[in-house]
């Protein structure tokens, strides 16, 4: 049994939508689908979950949203009559989304949320609808129903241990089941969103929970690349990679997937396949617990922007026991996560995420390094980018610190950081924001320039 | 005015001692002389600081020690009668170790640091004698006298920052002072040891008490070199370095100084000279506060042995604010202090010292972080290496890092850890010990190798 999860784009129209569907019924073991919102249909046009925004805050600020409304409606109509759907279908999606405005808008993030839901969950209603009409039997199938139970965590679920037991009894159902994705229920019945990645968590949750053969995540390209398109020409084609690699590539600003997203299916053990619905033929990227790394021992670039550091300068830090436990104190008084912290004999840096500060946190720390930790020296300096190497057979295999390095000097940056020792499939390197582009580029020269496809 | 040191081989013999009282009397700057007990004359020799711990374990074991007594006794003799010295310094001599046993033994630490202490007591006695003979005016300067008052930490003193005030006013006494080196006095008139380099501390303390013009250290060597000569053969020269660059070589095992033994000199902006007291017309090596380094941002190459690695494993460890702190925290319960922590998404390694290590601490550590931080993996790891590449220009250099990495892999050593990052002027790697001494020949190689002489 598979489950096959399919993004927005793959569902924007009644023309994606049945690729979608021929896709499905193309294999029998394509048992459970999960699904997106429609998304754009063309670069300019707006995808359902926005329009959903929308109609949320028209409707918070002036009390109603017709017109907001009818273009959220006037999508699925437009959906539904390319499918050759029944009108009801529409009414229903209508009442539905009537329904939702309804809801208690004291707690407007609560509000929010469950309108936003409805892009996903009416979505599959629609698909539902439309495979039964194509003669196959097909299920809509509710989270809440499904068991799918998750922490009462607003814009951020987890999924509840339970869940999965529930979720297993989905292989008793005939036909295709189809799972609005995004969303789960708390065990109070409130529906709960997941965070970033959301339709991605939920095909990975119910590909553990039925213990499935294989997660097919459809997306719109033919796999992953190893290094961003945008940046690099062409990139080469990752054919196979390691559950570890695609985690690390997707925390360091992969975009193929949200670096959490994929963590039920790995820890089931369960192979994961990114495949293009416009182009089902194309083998795709298997993501899977092992592989041969002889041949390329790197597998891929990742980088992202937005690091800070604090830089903390003290004579004799060395010296004192406790100077880096009482730093990462300061930061975390802050609720501040770090990402690094290298260290010399009297000064140490702790690299952070941009995102998590402002300017009084900032202020804060600065103080308290000075005045309580009696720094000689502590300042923050911003705009730095970090690259990730990644690769299972890095750690095994002599030479590639000293390639990674080189390629970058040679596009003339400085390193501002290299942080190795930890983890075995990855190197990860501190460069300017403004040198990023370059340092990719070279790396990629170095590690991929003959490759087409990494097997 | 200029202040000299003399380290323990410079005042082996009564030949050795006539080298240094020519060059203390060839220049009328140098008015205070700090000197070190006499040490080996050959290589088979015993060192007199061996001898006195001898003497004082045999009487602590067997209530007497008359030939080890003798066998001390004997020393100064030879020294003093190669020096043409009257006898009355041996009995001196003789009646103050005698005195030395006479100290009550109940605590052995304090009993054995002041007979450890008289090995370079009584030889600035011998040298202010014989500077006598020849005519100079010369005085022996007792520590306690002069007001050199330390913190009572036996083994361990620190200098009370009063003692600096008291010193000044040895610039108020004619000719030549000769002070022993090694050790201070508490404020309640209690004899304390410095750490490891003892006697260089002695001599950075009086250079800033005096706020000398300079402070000479003299010892076997023509200047500092580049690399260990033990691995490297006839490494370069280095002319000129600065405090910053002394020190991190010399915290990475360079063994010219104990890396804290010239902070005293360095925090009075005093300029050092490394000199050799068998070849006084060599320039040496300057240790100043800042240098020129367009032709060699690398001044030097140092490493140590004897580190070990905890590496810790735990699934989202970078989702958990406060992980790494904990982990410190547990690692300063321990009394042990860290030296980098290198981290990953999922995991992070500590670096420590293996002196700071007993199994009992090991084993308590690893189980509090499986039990109280719910590591899914923890353990140690043995036997690394760190090499410290060092020098003023390396951050403003592109280039470095590749250049150090190539040049270590290119000897098929792998490279376990990169720390770079904070310090300005060094950048260190983990290595296996086995490899090191490859590791220190490529990195040679690499940045001195057509070089004589670093100015």
């Amino acid at each position: 049994m598979k489950v096959a999860k399919f993004g927005g784009t793959s569902l924007a129209s009644a023309e994606q939508i049945k690729k979608v569907t021929n896709i499905v019924t193309a294999d029998n073991d394509r048992k459970i689908i999960v699904v997106s919102a429609p998304g754009k249909r063309s670069d300019d046009d707006t995808k359902v979950t926005d329009l959903l925004i929308g109609l949320g805050e028209t409707y918070l600020n002036e009390g109603k949203a017709d017109d907001a409304l009818a273009a959220v409606v006037e999508r699925y109509r437009d959906i539904a009559e390319g499918l050759g759907l029944d009108d009801d279908i529409v009414k229903t999606i209508k009442d539905d989304l009537k329904s939702r405005l309804a809801y208690d808008t004291s707690n407007e993030g609560q509000f929010m949320d469950q309108l936003k839901a409805s892009g996903e969950d009416n979505n599959a209603k629609v698909i539902a609808r439309f495979l039964q009409r194509l003669g196959y039997t097909a299920e809509y199938v509710h989270p809440e129903q499904a068991g799918l139970f998750v922490s009462d965590t607003p814009g951020n679920a987890q999924v509840l241990p339970e869940a999965y037991d529930h979720l297993y009894k989905l292989r008793d159902k005939d036909g295709i089941l189809v799972i609005p994705g995004f969303f789960g229920y708390s065990k109070e019945g409130r529906l709960v969103t997941f965070p970033r990645g959301g339709s991605d968590i939920t095909g990975s949750i119910v590909a553990a929970g039925v213990k499935a053969d294989m997660y097919e995540n459809f997306t719109d390209v033919d796999s992953v690349f190893a290094a961003n398109p945008k940046v690099v020409d062409e990139p080469c084609s990752i054919k196979r990679m390691t559950y570890r690699e695609m985690r690390e590539l997707s925390y360091a600003g992969f975009g193929v997937f949200h670096d959490e997203a994929l963590i039920p299916a790995f820890q089931s053990n369960i192979p994961v396949c990114v495949k293009n619905t416009n182009n089902p033929e194309a083998s795709g990227t298997m993501i899977i617990n092992e592989r041969e790394y002889a041949t390329n021992p790197v597998i891929g670039i990742a980088a992202d922007k937005g690091f800070s550091t604090i830089y903390v300068r003290k004579y004799l830090m060395n010296r004192e026991v406790g100077f880096g436990r009482k730093l990462l104190e300061i930061i975390e008084d802050e609720e501040v996560s770090y990402e690094h912290m290298p260290s010399g004999i009297d000064d140490t840096s702790v690299i952070l995420d941009d995102s998590q500060l402002t300017p009084e946190k900032e202020d804060r720390m600065i103080r308290r390094i000075i005045d309580e930790l009696n720094a000689d020296d502590a300042y923050i300096e911003k705009g730095f980018a970090m690259i990730m190497l990644v690769g299972e057979g890095m750690h095994e295999t002599v030479g590639i610190a000293s390639r990674a390095t080189k390629a970058i000097s040679e596009q003339g940056v400085n390193i501002e950081m290299i942080n190795q020792g930890s983890s075995e499939v990855s190197l990860s390197f501190g460069v300017h924001e403004s040198s990023v582009d370059d340092a990719i580029r070279g790396l990629y020269e170095e590690f991929f320039s003959e490759k087409k496809v990494l097997q």
